[in-house]
């Protein structure tokens, strides 16, 4: 393996450069960015070695990383394994999982292709954004491993293992439908947390006066970007808005009992809620974890 | 000012003690909680000097505070003012403001209490809690002030400067409006969204192995202290339910654009929703700021 395209280079990409980099000196890293902006800042913090068109990149590579939102992803797979070399391993970092995967899941050349997802990021986003260390301790969760080839399967696992993370296997549903809860719900509530704050402002002057690192802690992935997120959401909305549905009916519940004044009611539903204490404390620790 | 009591030895008590006791360390502390373990805790982590029945602890003080939920602060207030030494200085730290100062505002002894607010917590409770610099860089409120004795204000002012907080005026509608949105709204949006995916959990097996910092975050309030929020959510209840319904409201819309997928309309609320960076980026700079 020699040469290696990263296509996006914000976040994910640029972070992944930036370990596989120092990983193994002797890789070639091209950029492909439609953003003019982002292949110079790419090039300016050394994520990669040189930005190409789309075209040319692919046909000299050994492996090609997709870190484009997942409309793109979804776009632009067959027509990848359509171009690409016959040896080369084809790896898209999307956050959605079952629709790019029916996308190709006829093609003739679907074996070079592995199916990931990342667990990992910030509210950031850029070449600017990329961090070293990202990946580590995190976990990845490659979707139809059967249907790639052991080939590209063991290129794909060498590669999440450098980045120091631990890899799962499952199906594309069962992929969609934890995320909608354990992520893509968590970053509509603090969408939405933001904006109703955001409106009250209009008549409550300097009301962000108040806020502590209660609010900052809730509302942090408000800030994280429409780009990558409207693509997600539209790809999961049928598991997104069940999730949604339960969420809301949590919060009319507990809006119930809060105007008749049921105390015992709402002291039991959050006595419920600190069940996730254990849940989190295990996320810390493995945050905090040391490298392996 | 030489004797000190602290009613409520917990997180946000405890706290205030360390600060203190460091800051002077001519004062006595005495810590009042009806948990019997807490007071053994609070005397082995050297918090207080003495534990004492409320009664005996009050009139032997020349300065107390009361850090307990906010429904025993607006039962004990009065008493209190009626106990106390004509010379010593009540102050309580209640998250909510209206109720409290509406249940002493015909008492005759009104003016030696000061009503405040200091915005700091984490979501641990207990005085093992306790964290010395809690309330360094942070606001406090304090309401009604032309209701306090200008000694009373003096000597909470300064308590809050030798705390490290910088302290703003406000009337006690206003505050608890301004927090319903700021803080409660965030925590009960944590609480319900923690609710919600351990839910998901019992048909969905394993999907805390998903879990990412992004989840952590968001859900980090479920974990706190329902004996703590239970009484300020009931004592703000109006301004909480209003914000809740603002808040499900934009849930709706969002799932009703996610359900037609309106990708121009999910995409303009999170461009909305990212206004809130600048002022998140000014909470985390104020929080990381320097000590005086």
């Amino acid at each position: 393996m020699k040469v290696v395209t990263i296509v996006g280079l914000g976040l994910i990409g640029g972070s992944i450069a930036k370990d596989l980099r120092k990983a193994d000196p002797a890789l070639t890293f091209i950029g492909v960015d439609k953003n003019a902006e982002n292949d110079r800042l790419a090039l300016q913090l050394n994520l990669v070695d040189s930005v190409l068109p789309l075209k040319e990149a692919v046909a000299a590579s050994d492996l090609i990383f997709l870190a484009i939102p997942v409309t793109a992803i979804r776009q632009l797979l067959p027509h990848l394994l359509d171009i690409m070399p016959s040896q080369a391993v084809l790896i898209d970092l999307g956050s959605t999982k079952s629709q790019l995967c029916k996308a190709v899941e006829e093609h003739p050349n679907r074996q070079q292709f592995v199916a990931a997802h990342p667990i990992a990021g910030t509210e950031n986003s850029g070449p600017a954004a990329a961090l070293e260390g990202l990946y580590q301790g995190k976990m990845n969760i490659i979707c139809e491993r059967e249907k790639s080839s052991e080939e590209a399967l063991a290129t794909a696992l060498q590669v999440f293992d450098t980045l120091g993370m631990n890899t799962i296997f499952m199906q594309p549903e069962d992929h969609d439908k934890q995320v909608a809860y354990i992520s893509h719900l968590s970053h509509v509530s603090s969408f939405l947390l933001g904006l109703t704050v955001l409106d009250a402002e209009k008549d409550e002057k300097n009301i962000f006066t108040l806020a502590g690192s209660g609010f900052a802690s809730t509302v942090r992935l408000a800030k994280s970007s429409p780009d990558m997120w409207a693509p997600i959401f539209e790809q999961n909305s049928q598991f997104l808005s069940q999730a949604l549905s339960e969420y809301i009916f949590y919060l009319q519940r507990f809006q119930q009992y809060l105007q008749n004044n049921d105390q015992e009611k709402l002291y039991d539903m959050m006595k419920q809620a600190n069940k996730i204490r254990p849940v989190l404390d295990g996320i810390t620790q493995a945050a905090e974890a040391p490298a392996k």
